[in-house]
């Protein structure tokens, strides 16, 4: 296909995507940028990055544009898609074929799952999935990874305590679904029983024979860890109020617990927080999750360097639909985009080519 | 004129004030861009665009944004004036003051007619009308001139179809207005009787001595045309939900309908569309109106090139007021801008200055 | 302090702390940067500046953002709060540590008191106050020096008239506590008495031997005075209807009142006016208040060179809690992020070290 020779990196929609080769490519490259910065600060000089940020997420987008603009280059974007024109009826397609013959490399947030490789089909440049819902957030789980090879100087043989809300937190799945491509990586499960890991990601830990246990006290399984990824517990993910306060206690780390873990614990977060991690943790030094957004910038950087390298823009090929119906997910970018074609695959039953859904 | 001496170009409120000569040239000044834009990544380095939009759209905007960068110049503005402070009771003529002391070259876009020509009047720097209510819009019609001129290699000795709502498109009117300038060019008017190009149009037309026909069906037209510029038709432009249902199809395009076309047919379209042209019809590759995107922003480059080429900048001179009193368009920015000094010509009546209203 | 030795320049969050000799230091450079501004386009080549506006402020945010472009540096940042994912919940501390980490000078707007001190506790770069609530906005006095300095040839020796509502504008606090540290300069406050400036400035006046007399009519004074500083008078600050109509007219300053003014008067204005100043003024040379804001670009540029200067980022030390409680100002920082480590100093009373509030 056309596509492959002019974008020898493609698009980054789905980490599972890249081999464990790319990916620890990238943090190499990431660590490099990160040592001379100044080397780097011309590398993309005249190219143009667009946000097409369909929900607000500054942080998100900021690390974009600092990555970018480190490397010499710019951005154009819209953050705001209520004030936008773009929202005023037109189609993903049309906004994503237009704004990519404007930019060189395009970064997509939007609130659909399956958004990122739908906008991927229509663009003239590599597009990188910047989160589609509660799907996948890639660009997230390497300023974790990166953030493991520095603060651990490794991304394997780790005992990974993830706590919070593990059954909803798109982060947690990515991480656990990376980690356990790389050998001798351990889960501690540290949630109520309710708010577990999903089932299809326990069983990609299984299929790939890496150890997870479940807990449910941070104050008993923290002494264990290498490190400690921290999630909130949102109020509404339980029953009851008096349920909510008797439990929250539980899964917030303090300086008291902190007592009881390693010398070499590191400890991570998404962000942003609520009161999941008390204010008095952050001047621990083993708490590294405000130097993870740093991390998350250069590892940004190596990214859109990679993607950038050698490719050229072209006019995205016509597909042809695979499978044929309508994906019954009502969060699947395909419920709104009707002109989008099938795509499905066959594994144990069909699934979605956007959102990954099973049929 | 002071002013004459510092800005070669002067401003660009109206394509009509440019000679025919100046538009070929800045055509031919885009597509050199085009053919090696890397040679124009510095040429305006150091530079300022100032987008002041007063009323969003993001494609327009982008399309500006992209050009300064990609010629190495820097963006500052805003788009969202209702979250501006600048919307706070500032009169736009402090705005523009203000505002064109940042940047080198300032592009204005305003829901008042007469917008671009009132910033004109007070900015210390070059303006470019990015569009001021359904007034003008010279940069579409460049990106239409430029999108004919590469795919047709000619913008003269054209038969140009027209289709949609021309009564109240000021992207046809424009379009139409500047093409007969050139010589031989002919123009098929495909819409219902009622939203058939307003009269004002039709005499420039006729005093041009270029030649035009109605129609009423895009199929039995269509297989005449060289280039057929879609427009949308609103649905509130119709009396009768009935009578609209019962037109619509009459002026869609579809993939049946450009079977009857010829083959060296170019369609274009100045975007966001609706329904107006079907998707089938993108991968026909008689459809240029994604890359006449990628046009607009070559023909903005040439443009912002051209006007910052040896322009200083300089407080404008106070301007005497020609004529007396008030402009009677409900929709001029005399209206809503007070201080502003009268500015009348004499033609067959009075002519306002900045919305072009005749009295 | 390890911050004295990577900062040398520090943060600015109020002019106070800058001895009159480093104000004066940096008017020069502003001076040299705006007779050859080609020779300053790179020297910040590569680095970001972020701008964090939890409250629109389109015109400052402008200038800071032209003033670090015109240097050759890249912006990131926020101007819509609500249309922000940092507006959710998010702390002001956690904010600051991850957008610092993206840039290398941060400048920060806030509707509390005392923010950006706030702000500098947690920041890994230098932080600018570009006005926290109705407390300080030093970058605004900068402007107005350097305009003194341009218009006038000095900023000591000056018979200064300060119009309007002296007692909420911060801008003419600022102002008058600064030129009071520069000799010979001399104040005619023009005013209704009940809007006159608060104790605590004419405090400051008297300490420095500053003489200053208070004036109820612009017309009687403007004869006396080398400078006039117009501000706004709302509405709402008078207690009836008739009485602000009756008020009105005598600090509005007309063609009628400069004909009383002496030829070397310099009339400036913060900006945005509403109607303190007719439009008929504009055109008198003696009236700077646009020319105010170009001053203003270069006299940030100066700024944010000389911190950018030497400067390394590196995380901000632990600070120990100086005194202990609340303070008991509503507008108060401390009152919205409760983590905030007190910081009293004591006076004649203890002073918060936020947003300087007497208890």
């Amino acid at each position: 296909m056309e596509m492959e020779d002019t974008r020898p990196f493609g698009h980054l929609i789905d980490l599972d995507a890249f081999p464990a080769g790319m990916v620890t490519g990238l943090l190499a490259t990431a660590r490099t940028i990160m040592s001379k910065p100044e080397y780097y600060c011309d590398s993309c000089h005249g190219k143009i990055l667009a946000t097409l940020f369909y929900e607000p997420s500054t942080r998100t987008q900021m690390s974009f544009q600092a990555a970018i603009l480190r490397l010499g280059g710019k951005v154009i974007g819209f953050d705001n898609p209520g004030n936008s024109s773009v929202s005023k009826g037109e189609s993903l397609k049309d906004t994503v074929r237009v704004i990519s013959n404007y930019a060189d490399i395009l970064t997509i947030r939007h609130p659909q799952e399956g958004a990122a490789k739908a906008a991927s089909l229509f663009s003239c440049c590599c597009v990188i999935n910047a989160g589609d819902g509660g799907h996948l957030h890639p660009t997230q789980t390497l300023t974790d990874l990166f953030t493991l090879s520095e603060t651990k100087g490794r991304i394997d043989h780790l005992t990974v305590g993830l706590c919070g809300d593990l059954l909803n937190g798109r982060t947690v799945h990515s991480l656990a679904k990376t980690l356990c491509r790389f050998p001798g990586n351990r889960f501690v499960l540290i949630s109520t029983p309710e708010l577990t890991l999903p089932p299809y990601v326990l069983s990609v830990l299984r299929d790939s024979g890496c150890a997870f246990t479940m807990s449910t006290s941070l104050l008993d399984s923290i002494g264990d860890l290498d490190v400690l990824y921290m999630t909130r517990i949102q109020r509404e993910r339980f029953g009851a109020e008096e349920e909510y306060k008797r439990q929250k206690g539980v899964f917030v780390l303090d300086a008291e617990k902190m007592r009881h873990a390693k010398a070499e614990l590191r400890v991570l977060h998404p962000l942003p927080r609520v009161d999941e991690i008390d204010y008095e943790v952050d001047y621990d030094p083993r708490a590294v999750y405000f130097d993870q957004t740093a991390y998350g910038m250069y590892v940004r950087q190596a990214l859109i360097l990679h993607m950038l390298d050698g490719a050229k823009k072209a006019t995205p090929p016509r597909l042809t639909p695979e499978g044929a119906g309508l994906c019954p997910n009502p969060r699947c970018i395909t419920r709104v985009e009707p002109y989008l074609p099938p795509l499905f695959t066959f594994g144990t039953g069909y699934v979605c080519g956007y959102c990954d859904h099973e049929v």
